[in-house]
């Protein structure tokens, strides 16, 4: 069993809002970051798929393959978007960093198939990054 | 002469469009960046001055000083921001790299004493800089 | 199930000695971080709390907070201090990388509440790290 | 139980080839690799062993020793080296990520005492990197 | 006046070898680089120009633009390559980081048009790497 | 002519303190840096040296050669040292990044023959660094 991780990177706008919050709360809760202008991020993806090696080719999965499914399901939809507006699970829940790497493991899980889809890491920041291995 | 470079990071949105190009020309000139809900980018930035050592402190100049001009000058005005909503040079001009740097440049020229403003270098991506020098 | 995680980074001075060896043999077990005048380090600390994401923020826990608590348990007591002589987990453990991460896992644990510390990791310098999980 | 990394970096050449393959086959599967006049990469190397700290030392293991080891099994063998021309695995094994994250596994795992290997990361670039636990 | 750099990588074989040295010389010279199986690195590039803001578009010279030419000119040639057989300059000259910068600046000098090349820097390894500015 | 830069790494103790101040100066100017005991980091030095290219070898220097001096002049000195107590420039000077860099300016002068000495930057964390050029 081998794990592979390829890295890639979009840049994004977004901001933090509950409408079920008031104004105050809002402030208080998000920061900054609830200012409804949006501010955005260079956000780095790490995905992480696990398998058997294929003895022909050495690989756990093809690589181009891997970005191919990267760039349909993930930079289409999100690279150089706002996600509050563009992305359609963030009508309603908030894109913090936690709920951004839940959709992109969702995005994800069904569409590979030799391997299996291990974990989903996606920094916001340099010093802040969140795990999800859908559990 | 010492040049001395601190670092700090901020986080903004920002689109690219020139009221003056159509809509084909927009799209053609700026690609993804042309989309008018905005993306955005952690931007790093790089500000290097330059003096003479003070003999007593064996500094060019007081870093906890440098920091409180870039709070107050960038972080304050660009973090956390739309610039094309929120930053008054970018009413009119296009928030690029080179124009953010140069922006940068201007709002921190006049703030200094001790020692000169010699470069404003700025990240938008990991692969992508600019270098101001004033000139 | 959501990791979090965050860095931060502090400055301090250290040195390996056991009072019960002989200088011969602190000298050939610890080499030049025998020096009793002491060296130091930028070490950067990664803490990775886990739990469920609040639905009304999108957070498993306030970042605000964890960076409070960051500051009150390892920053103050640890950045620009010397650990033999500073931190009481010092007195007479030796200020390892493997006994600071432990030491910082101990000071963190009882202080959370939403969120459950899953790992504390801690560089010494970029090509040196060490991971504890409490068990 | 404490996690202890190292970090180390070799450059070799390799290529892809598999000589069941019709040439159209390797080219396909392998693209740019294919090219037997080979190619080559900065490979980083993070070897994580797992202990018991020693009281007497604060050390999971003595970090000259694990240097030692890297050096003698992995840097001698693979740095400065063909890959596919001078180390025995790959004589007839495709060195991929995956198949030489293993062999420096294998190379590792009867020389360590006192700790016990966990895990073998190797990154081929900055994006792009494999996992082995020896599973 | 505005300096725009854009980094970019590439995987390449090469080794170090005179004919006009004895094999001592060249092993004493060259040392693990002199051998003829070759070896690898990820060099890392970083290509400046400067010029003037164009004022309908912020930008000093277009990055798709920028972008084509270092891919005609850099990466179709010495990406996936052994440098010593396939890139024409090396047919003699020895491709050391010093002589494979000067080797790009040649080729993108010409092929500039509204900015004009500043520098040319080369990283072998990142502990390691060379400027040129055509001089 | 070509600029050739290497990096290295030390770690090292020190503290800010001018005898000449009252404690409540140096506590105001210097700082958490103004504790006693000592603090420290990783500095990352980068040494340029420029120089034209030798045909033979394709060399600005002989890398060995330069590693050779890097190690005699800064490495034994100033690695694993408490910069205060132990290297002689700091008997006196704070050990501030301006003035540790002036210092290593001057011990690599005089010591380099084919190429002359450009530039010393010292980084005293990822977020600050200092330029020497000797002048």
């Amino acid at each position: 069993m081998v794990y592979l991780t390829r890295k890639c990177e979009f840049s994004a706008a977004h901001y933090y809002h509950n409408p079920e919050f008031t104004a105050e709360e809002n402030s208080r809760v998000f920061g900054k970051c609830s200012n409804l202008n949006g501010h955005g991020h260079n956000y780095t993806l790490e995905v992480t798929v696990k398998g058997e090696i294929d003895p022909k080719t050495g690989f756990v999965m093809d690589l181009k393959k891997l970005k191919d499914i990267l760039n349909a399901e993930v930079m289409d939809a999100m690279d150089h978007r706002h996600l509050n507006k563009e992305v359609p699970e963030f009508a309603r829940a908030i894109p913090t960093t936690e709920n951004i790497a839940i959709a992109i493991w969702q995005r994800l899980e069904g569409k590979l198939s030799v391997a299996k889809l291990h974990r989903v890491r996606l920094y916001e920041m340099q010093d802040l990054f969140v795990d999800y291995y859908g559990e």
